[in-house]
């Protein structure tokens, strides 16, 4: 009998939290962004709870007006390698932007944290939305959001490229001969493109796992090309299970316009759960999330979606303002719901940046609930596992301890580990060589001219 | 009583070692290069020893020719922060490059180790010596030297600036009034310069010890007076003890025309001891590493430092070759002291290449005779301390086993780590805050007024 479809889940790390007022919880732990010792805590939890990964997001542009956990954090590279020092099977996938890096650089560490951590690195791939990002960068300005994809997908071939740099057997290290490589298994990559111009080789051999695995986090239709191109894995989020579904299919059947199989992509909504032992606990415990924001900092986090907009000139209790083409250039698909779910509800300002403040989760209620809604997003082809955040301190111990062992008993998700690399957790293949693959090709046509 | 003056010791942390051959010798493990395991048994070994360090140096092109452990290794960032997670007090020190790397990235990476060790992260600036490294970074040309050491000099000023983007009181974290951060120690850099404009702030905050340590590895003019002015550590080189002490006193007086007290930065040569029970075993030692090497294999590393020049176009065993102006470009110091010395000495094209290929140890010896090398140089001002290599596999283990007891009976190092963290153990001052300090500089003038 064939196996049972597996669940794929991830555990978003995020110290205080992506909720602008959560360090303000009693159980909060306020220098959580940058406690080692709380990250190593929560990757282990995630790991005996047999998670596929952590993963750790991340900005590069701050202001005052930036919700906590960005003002002071780690940054993703550092804080990976750090955890997989202290961990042995899970995944450790971060966000790195290609609008402000070097493919070499960048090709480079993951494929270090890839040997590090035994083949369990994953790169989440984004653009950087913040058009003040370009400050930080000696730049004059920042890239509109197709050029921005342009550069994204040149980088991701660049990094392919340079990633197979070295076939897996050219490292023959023959003590006897002084053989240390085969030098027809060293390639240099030579790409000349729009953006970059690179040589190779990459310093750095093959991992275990081939090739790091390549996440993606936009939700455009640029970013969906970008996905269905090149990712491995693509970090989602949707606010309903049909607008989950629509985008599963879109994504799915993009992948396959490229020639791809439609389990090479998984797709992962972030969801921040909040369980309770009963339904009314859960509900609490939402109020008691939402109670520690006020007016004055809702407002400031609605506007860093649209380029630090100062919202308290508009009257509160009015529809929400008319914002133009603000907000087009940076988080796109964010603004744009913000605005269509503003006047679809006919919402004041006041309601939309409360909501958008704590939004209350679709994942709210008693483990079983949880685990109910988990399972119907998956069996219904809205999801192929899910990110997991921490709405509330100590929500990611809460839903390992509480609603894994109720998808475990389902038989939706691992009891054990079956994989020691992360594209063996979630399924995906290893890229053969490109160098290898050609010969191998040329090698199948000789001996077929032969024949 | 005074304490006596301490020596500071590091330990440099190179996989199949920096000899060409070193990876055939029966002892090497040759993978070592990219072996997570090995860094971190050789790590735990320095910490052991109660080293002040472990450092991991790098380079940003290979060729074909380039020595095996350039070929296939882990990139610092990511291995060092993976070594903090498996160590506790020793530093973590590595080298990147200002030529090819964003100031604001490289910060906060730095920044985030030292968090994520706790007060322990030194950077190595270095500036790319290689101009070929231009072809991995979509640049049209390798700078100069002089403009790669204006590059880094206002890199380094960026770099401290960001730094500095948040006092060390900054972060309030009041739950019960909701202030995160006081607004008033939060500061921008608004860094224009003529190769960088960096608005900061940093998106992490000052860590335990203030800053990373910095560190710098040039011996050029340039190197000099970069290090005199902006580095708490020198990463040098000698031949000789004459030599060491000329260097020494040259860049602490430099350091004093910056105002700098002579404590306030620490010199230390690499050095790559091989020790034996007897001098005649240390003499075997050395011996059986150089036979490792053959003749075509050190002529490819000499021509390395010239630009990956072809020495085998030249008779072995006639004069070492003039060269003109190769290399004055990348290696400034060691292609200088290359052909000063084979000009003194009259050797030939092979000798070079053999001697450069396999230098014998200047440290080579019986435990005693190497402890009093150290003590030599350290005492006669040659020397704050050591960069200790691995000439031989096993030569890490060896030193921290039989020199090291030596030195400590001797007083001159630490039984104990006093410190926890690298400015502590380096005894480097820790930089007040540039805003702290203009602030208190302004009371105290205002506090004088009103007197």
């Amino acid at each position: 009998m064939a196996k049972q479809r597996q669940l794929k889940l991830g555990a978003a790390l995020h110290g205080v939290g992506g909720n602008i007022s959560g360090w303000r919880h009693p159980d909060a732990i306020t220098d959580a962004s940058v406690n080692f010792g709380h990250y190593t805590r929560q990757a282990q939890k995630a790991e005996a709870g047999k998670f596929d990964f952590v993963f750790i997001a991340d900005g590069l542009h701050i202001n005052e007006k930036s919700i906590p956990h960005f003002l002071n954090r780690f940054e993703p590279i550092t804080v990976l390698s750090a955890l997989a020092a202290v961990t042995s099977r899970i995944g450790v996938v971060g966000t790195l932007s290609t609008s402000y890096s070097e493919p070499f650089t960048v090709s480079r560490q993951f494929s270090s944290l890839d040997h590090i951590s035994g083949g369990r690195a994953g790169w989440n791939v984004v653009t950087s939305p913040l058009a003040a990002t370009a400050n930080n960068f000696s730049k004059k300005e920042h890239p509109d959001h197709p050029k921005r994809y342009r550069i994204a997908t040149e980088y991701l071939q660049v990094a392919r490229g340079l990633w197979d740099s070295w076939e897996d057997d050219a490292f023959t290290r023959d003590k006897e001969s002084g053989v240390f490589f085969d030098p027809e298994k060293l390639h240099r990559l030579n790409h000349e493109g729009e953006f970059f111009s690179v040589q190779g080789p990459l310093n750095i051999a093959r991992s275990k796992q081939g090739q790091p695995v390549v996440f993606q986090a936009g939700s455009s239709e640029d970013g969906k090309t970008l996905a269905a191109k090149e990712a491995d894995a693509v970090f989602t989020h949707h606010e309903t299970i049909e607008q989950g579904k629509q985008f599963y299919e879109d994504v799915k059947t993009r992948a396959a316009s490229f020639g791809k199989s439609r389990d090479e992509i998984v797709i992962l909504p972030g969801i921040g759960p909040i369980v309770g032992a009963t339904e009314e606990e859960a509900e609490r415990k939402y109020l008691q999330l939402a109670e520690l924001v006020d007016i004055e900092h809702a407002l400031a986090y609605l506007g860093r979606y649209y380029e630090h907009h100062d919202f308290s000139q508009y009257p509160l209790d009015e529809p929400f303002p008319d914002l133009g083409e603000l907000g087009q250039n940076s988080f796109r698909s964010t603004t744009d719901r913000i605005k269509r779910n503003a006047a679809e509800k006919g919402l004041t300002l006041r309601q939309v940046a409360q909501q958008e403040a704590t939004p209350r989760p679709a994942f709210i209620g008693t483990p079983e609930k949880v685990a109910d809604l988990i399972q119907q997003w998956f069996e219904e082809g809205a999801a192929d596992g899910f990110i997991i955040g921490e709405a509330i301190p100590n929500g990611l111990t809460e839903f390992v301890e509480s609603v894994v062992p109720i998808l475990q008993e389902r038989g939706l998700f691992r009891t054990e580990y079956e994989h020691d690399t992360l594209r063996g957790h979630l399924g995906v293949p290893v890229p053969v060589n490109r160098y290898t693959k050609q010969r191998e090709t040329q090698e199948t046509i000789a001996n077929g001219s032969l024949a």
